[in-house]
Order: C-alpha cells, then structure tokens, then sequence
C-alpha cells in the first residue's frame, strides 16, 4: 500500500517537486559573511524597526515569505498553504506571519531543523496532489532565541567555544508542482536520538548523532552512497558537530570528508567571534533558500543532500534534569 | 494536479484511512466527569509518581500512545511515524515521548487543535501512499499549561468565569490503510483568524471565529450542510465559546443548533468549578479518542465533523501588546 515509501524511513517522491522561488533576510552579522551576495535583504538594524525583537523576526519572516512568493513568479493567490515553525514558544513567528498572508497553515516544530522538515511535508503535499503550490518558511533571531533559551542579553555573559550564534534572518521557499529545477527527490524522516548531552551551549555535538542516524538511514534506504552527491551539508552542527559527524560516519563505513559541510560553518567567517558557528532555524534556512538554490539554479550543485538538524529541549527541560533530544531530517535536492 | 483537493482548503481523501485504535489517559477530575467511562485510563494523582507535572504529562502522552497501538491489534514496529505536539514550549511532552518510542518522529504545533492537525496530517501520509499505519497523540495537563501560561498555582490566582480548564489527560490514535470504521474522510485546513482578543482567560471567544470559519469552508468545499453530521464537535470553546460560534454560524445562514455540541463542555460536569468549560490539547483528543471514536465503533454515531480549534499565542506575544490568533483543523469521520 506504501508505493512512495521506501526502506524504513524515506519518501520517494513520483513526481518531484520543484523549488520554484525562495526569499531571505538576514541580519546585519550574517550580512557580512560568505554568504551575503545570496541573501536578498539585509537588515541593517537588528530591531528591524520594530519594537520588540521578536516583531523583528516575524517582520523578516514574513518579508522573506513575500519575496519568495515574488520570486516564483506564481500569483500570491496560488498559494494553498503556508507551512512554517520557528524557535519561539508555541512559533509565535509563524503564526503571527500566518496571519499577516492569510493562507491556511500548517504549524510544525522541529527546531531547527525546521526548513527541512516543512519542505518534506510539503514536497508530501504536491506529489500526493494535495496541493499545487505552497509555501515553506521559517525564522530565528539572535536576540530572541538568546534571551529565551539562555540568559538576558543585558547581562553580558561570557560564552563557552562550543557555543554557536543563533542566526539572525528567515528563508522561504515555495513548493510545487511546476516542473523545474531543482527538485525535491527523496525525503528521509528524522527519529530522536538523545546521547545524553545536557548542555544547551553545545548543541553541535548533542545534534550530530541524529545527522549521522538520519544520513545513514537515507543511504541505506535509497542505496546511494556519499559519493553520489555534490555537497552533503547539515543545518547547523558548525565547527564542533561536524567533526564529530564525520568521525561516527566513518566509524560506521560511510566517508564523508571530501564532499561535506555545514551551514553553520558556512554563514559566518572565522573572525566574526561566533566560536563554534552557526545555528538556529534560519541557519539551515537561509543558506539552503539562499546559496544552495542559486548555486543549483546556476547549476554549480545538481545534487545535494541536505540534512537539517534539530535539538528539541525547552528551559523547562534543562531545568528538569533532562538530557536534550535531537532530530535531523534529510531532504535529496536535485537537478534532474 | 491537485487532484485531492476539493474547493479552497478541503482535502478529499480517494482511500479514506481508517482510525483502528485509541488510547486515552486522563487526570482524576476527568475522571470522574461525565466521559469517564470511555477513558482508558484514570490517574489518581497528577504528578503521576513523577517529580515534576510536565513528567507526568509525557508520561500519560507515551502511554496513551502505548495503549493505542496494543488496542489497533498492530506490531509496535509497524508504526512507521509518531505525528505529535502540545502545549509546552518546544513541545518537549511530544519529543520526549518520541524519544521513548523511537518511532521517527513529525512535531507538530496547532496548540489545542493538535489532534485534528495530526489526525489530517497522518491521514494524508496514509492516503498518499506514504505510510500503512502511523500514530498521532497530544496531551495537555492542567499544571504544567496554567503556571506556564498564566500564574504559579501556589499564588491560587482566582479565575474569571470565562475562563477554561486545561485537561489533564492525553489521547492517541493509530491511523492506518487496513480498511475498518470510522473512516477520516475529509480533512479542512484552517487559517489564522485573529478578531482582536487580548485576554488569555477568554480562549473560547477568541477561538470561536476560527471555528465558524473552517466549518463554513467546510461545508462550502465539500457541498454538504450540516445536518449531514450526527454530531458536529468543536475542539475547546466551551459554554462561552459555543454560543459565540453557534450565532456567528446562524448569522452566516448555517443551523447548527440541533446536531452541536462542544469536547470542552462534554468533559466535565456543571458541577466541577470549571467554568466556562475544559480546554488544552488533550480535551479535543480524549473526547475524540475516547467518547467519539467508541460512540463510532457501537454506530451511535455514524457521521462526525470534529473542529479542533488552537489559540497560538504565547506568554511573550501577550506581554508585547499581541491578539491571540487562532485556528481550526476539521476532520470529517464517518462509518462507511
């Protein structure tokens, strides 16, 4: 009955989706990184005008989203559903962005991880003709997630060299049935795995068992190999998860070191003080919808595997002893 | 090519998915409320020998999830998603649990709508050909939500009269392509409907208007009316919330005043000092695992349309001056 499934957890899509647009905002900080000449917007002012950080990051995300949409070249009406998520308690981004553009929403959590997941739900909905065109966003913030999950800006706190920078920025795709490159092929879904990491300053090495879960899972579901692919990048491991991604895919038989990296490694360079690199939904977000979709356009990628990488721990949880439980989901882009 | 999709927003499932088992777990003062006899499992205590509310809430959600897998007669590997989100930052009590089962693992947030999203969600995946049998669950506990929403419990805030009572419980569903009663036969999408609420302690005014505009969608993409239905059940409005949407539903020409009635009100008795009413994800998904889906299996009811209605505020949003936007998710469940 399951004729889109195959292995134990990976879609195969019929008939592929394309990425038909993509928009993206970014932060002033990562709009002096390598990547900035594929982001379209760079905000200048983390505030964004707006009153509050966390009206600044719904304001990107929703400007990313209508770039997007501009982008695709497809009327906003076409939009069917407005798939979204972000960092903050209950993805008050999204919902608030939601209800600026009007389409039905779908609201997803997966940290961040969350670009991933959405396209993977929303590459289910166009293949299994749900939908012809919908949109994928999110969203995160420096700022916001900062001072949600860690401690008040104001206080000033000394940060550990595990520690990664929350990017500040949001990146939007729209989905569809339209044939074009590049194309949304497989999607490999995530489970937890949770080595009993606790400290929420190092998440790259708390996230990397559930890359390399999930990137084994893809390989062994679909029979392809590291090699098949141009780049293999995870969402936001940065400097200290990758090697360790690295070291347990070779430990298990996979060699990823010549064709592998990382957004969080990519988004900043090694003098913008963000120790281990990058994170954040935004991290996977903005360089997937901004470098890795022009790169493919240009033709300079034609196979990707994107593995986006979420920790899935709240205050509360830390709090409460626990140790922080990781997700990652793997999307095949490609040109065919 | 979107050829599973009726109207605007509506999802007409070719091979309607089957719900093939529940399980259900509630906290003592639904346990002796009106339902009691269609929970599954009555706790005595809410912290549930745990050391902390937000443990025991995961703990109810794993076993709720548990014991709707041994009650669909599956294999515990054949679950190939576990589709889950609630109320807790992060949606911790989902991705705790999915830690514990080990299933790969789609987080979902829809606040108190979460069943009926996770319901249409995994039906899709069904349908579409991408999975056989998977598992959706939610939870919510009156502990956990009120001191992370609104006021410690120590301080004994008093309660207005509009105010909701967040279920302690949780309720699972095993969703799957074997073909047995009730059927999810449609599935309506619903959108962000924000009518300027600000007060947290008024959920079912706030969440009415989106209830009235989903069930309209509904009925206008599906060409049915409501007396097609031998129940139509809102999420959590409640007393209040009810008779909002019931008048807004006549306004707009719909009569539902004969076949309508409300999970948050069918919980409790007038009796238990709730108020307005139950509310929280787990009130939605124990009415429907519990009481709906047995009332189906014994055809008392044969046609359902349930409207999970979510606020998808947050402590933050309402701080910063921010309505409360809200949404609902319609599943249309039938005896075929």
């Amino acid at each position: 009955m399951a004729d889109r499934k195959i292995g134990s957890q990976t879609i195969k899509f019929n008939k592929p989706p394309s990425i038909i647009g993509t928009g993206t905002v970014v932060g002033p900080k990562e709009g002096i990184g390598p990547l900035k000449d594929y982001f379209d917007l760079i905000i200048n002012d983390d505030l964004y005008s707006e009153k509050s950080w966390e009206k600044a990051e719904r304001k990107m995300l929703k400007e990313a989203s209508e770039m997007a949409i501009k982008n695709s070249k497809i009327p906003f009406a076409n939009i069917e559903y407005f798939i979204s998520g972000d960092l903050l308690n209950q993805i008050i981004s999204s919902a608030f962005t939601a209800r600026e553009l009007g389409s039905p929403f779908l609201g997803i959590y997966g940290a961040c991880s969350t670009i991933a997941e959405g396209m993977g739900l929303g590459a289910i909905l166009i293949d299994g003709g749900y939908a012809d065109n919908l949109l994928v966003a999110t969203s995160s913030h420096f700022c916001t997630a900062e001072r949600q999950f860690r401690f008040p800006l104001e206080l000033g706190n000394q940060r550990p060299p595990t520690a990664q920078w929350t990017v500040t920025g949001a990146g939007a795709a729209v989905v569809s049935s339209d044939i074009k490159n590049p194309r949304i092929t497989y999607f490999t879904f995530g489970k937890i795995i949770d080595m009993g990491e606790v400290d929420s300053n190092s998440m790259g090495t708390a996230m990397a068992p559930a890359a390399v879960d999930t990137m084994i899972r893809h390989f062994q579901d679909t029979g392809r190999t590291p090699d098949y692919y141009d780049l293999i990048v995870t969402g936001d491991l940065s400097s200290i998860g990758k090697d360790v991604a690295e070291d347990l895919m070779k430990q298990k038989g996979y060699d990823i070191s010549n064709n592998y990296t990382d957004c969080g490694i990519m988004i900043y360079n090694n003098k913008q003080d963000v120790h281990s690199g990058g994170s954040g939904c935004a991290c996977a977000a903005t360089v997937t919808c901004g470098y890795l979709f022009k790169q493919m356009l240009e033709k300079k990628y034609n196979r990707v595997l994107l593995v986006a990488t979420g920790a899935l721990l709240s205050t509360t949880s830390s709090q409460q002893g626990e140790t922080i439980p990781c997700i990652a989901y793997a999307l095949s882009l490609e040109n065919l």
